[in-house]
């Protein structure tokens, strides 16, 4: 059908996105869009990256726990610190917010993760996590665990004059530390949810500071399309995603002058990657009802990681 | 000398950018910047447009207090809306915080003119603002208050592969509005001060609002590292200001692995445009001290505006 996108199986939800980047980028065609808007935002957890059984910046938390508590035995007492230890993965399951946790309890776990170093140093220290920490069940570096199909698609928008963004809730700094390598993706394409930076005046000039507290609004929700305004200043016409967080980015898609495609991705093949809807029924009843893509990763996807 | 940058002088100043720009896209040469770190951050106001006798934007701000005590005459009870219709500007000089003035009655001002609309609606205002209303010595519409040497510097440094950004205290959507017409910097590049936005969900899918508020830092001193951080994630190699709101982006430049140069334009031609350093003192001691280039407009610059 195509030399595009080969990791994806020829078919209807593979054609739809060909058609749609042919129709905006052929200037004969009234559905022609000029390339300064053609903006694309491609959630990352779920969409572009695995987030199972755990977010992968969950698992660097607790590696980054577990590694505090061992140079500093009197963090034990802490139990957050003294599960990563452990290896209790319940006790973090049970931190999140919409499994009844408490929410300050999720946050002291990323502020004594995410902050108290400077940006150079943090992202080091998530270069090296990318590299060296593999996921539990396919045991290769998390690093691998991106969805060959959304990099062949990432590389093709960009081929057709896209600016291709990531816009997800994960945090910002720790996708840009790998976003440039994995999808070719630079750094001030990728918006996500950061904890607060501070700059410090040293003898050497000013240094940014990672310190405990979140940058309003977090990048989820209706929080999405005020991070795109703010970092973008334009209405996606491409927009994928896999949850309810998304919801709201892939309707904003279509609130422009131009045509647009919003995608769903579902998590409907247990063999080769997960199996769960679990916070994206919202999404996929929407997508039915105004006409957004749901791709199939057991069916529209030939290949899902590369390593497989 | 050169065919880049006609309309600087030829002299000192000229010859350190281009063998700034030079040395650094010569693969050859030890100083060679690979593109994906040729960042530059220019401050826009006084530094890339016109900023006297007033900011341009407190003139958009007059000139909508203005309209909107004429469409609603109750507005008049309020002080500055009776100023803005009686074109006291002195009432708007003394509101700078630096003058002795109430920071909250300043607020107010931008509150009441920035926000309560949509980012389109506004960004229809600011356009339709530079386009018709004039400056007042000049009698040119305010779009045109631009310099020519840093527009020619803007495309200069585009050609050589940098990503040029606006980085500067004025509203990131005011300068959007009119940025990609004028500098030929889209506006995913310019980075400014926000008031607050919040997603309202519509029947018609997600919408967003201007509100009162600010998002921290500003993007001013300290919060200049702190915005560039967040929306470039590299440390600029370029970087251009006029004032002491610029010192920690200039310094900035200085603290990375790549060499870089730092500029600092002076207002020293009143003839073709003003003379003035109030503000700018602690940074030309400090251009001094580390070798940051300090541009006269007077000397260095053959044209100021293109209309002269």
């Amino acid at each position: 059908m195509s030399e595009f996108l080969s990791s994806w199986n020829d078919g209807k939800t593979k054609q739809t996105i060909l058609n749609f980047v042919q129709s905006v980028t052929d200037p004969n065609q009234a559905s022609f869009v000029p390339v300064e808007d053609r903006i694309a935002t491609l959630d990352n957890d779920g969409c572009c990256w695995n987030e199972k059984p755990a977010y992968i910046q969950l698992f660097f938390s607790l590696a980054r726990l577990k590694q505090m508590a061992v140079e500093d035995s009197s963090l034990m007492e802490k139990p957050h610190f003294r599960a990563a230890y452990e290896g209790n993965m319940d006790y973090f399951a049970r931190l999140d917010p919409h499994a009844g946790g408490d929410v300050q309890d999720l946050l002291q776990v990323i502020f004594d993760t995410h902050a108290g170093m400077t940006q150079d140093e943090f992202t080091t220290m998530v270069q090296e996590f990318m590299t060296s920490a593999k996921h539990p069940r396919f045991n290769v570096p998390f690093k691998q665990m991106i969805y060959q199909p959304m990099v062949e698609l990432i590389h093709y928008l960009g081929e057709n004059d896209f600016k291709v963004f990531l816009c997800s809730a994960g945090g910002m700094t720790f996708m840009r530390s790998v976003a440039e390598e994995i999808y070719g993706i630079p750094r001030e394409r990728v918006i996500g949810t950061n904890i607060s930076f501070e700059t410090e005046m040293t003898e050497e000039g000013p240094v940014i500071l990672r310190k405990p507290g979140l940058i309003e609004p977090i990048d989820d929700g209706p929080g999405k399309p005020v991070n795109i305004e703010l970092h973008i200043g334009r209405k996606p016409i491409f927009a994928a995603g896999n949850s309810d967080g998304d919801l709201y980015m892939l309707w904003l898609a279509q609130t422009g002058v131009h045509p647009s495609i919003s995608l769903l991705v579902q998590h409907d093949d247990p063999e080769r990657e997960y199996k769960y809807n679990i916070g994206s029924e919202k999404t996929l009843q929407l997508a039915r009802e105004r006409g957004w893509t749901v791709v199939s990763m057991k069916n529209d996807w030939k290949t899902i990681f590369k390593f497989q």
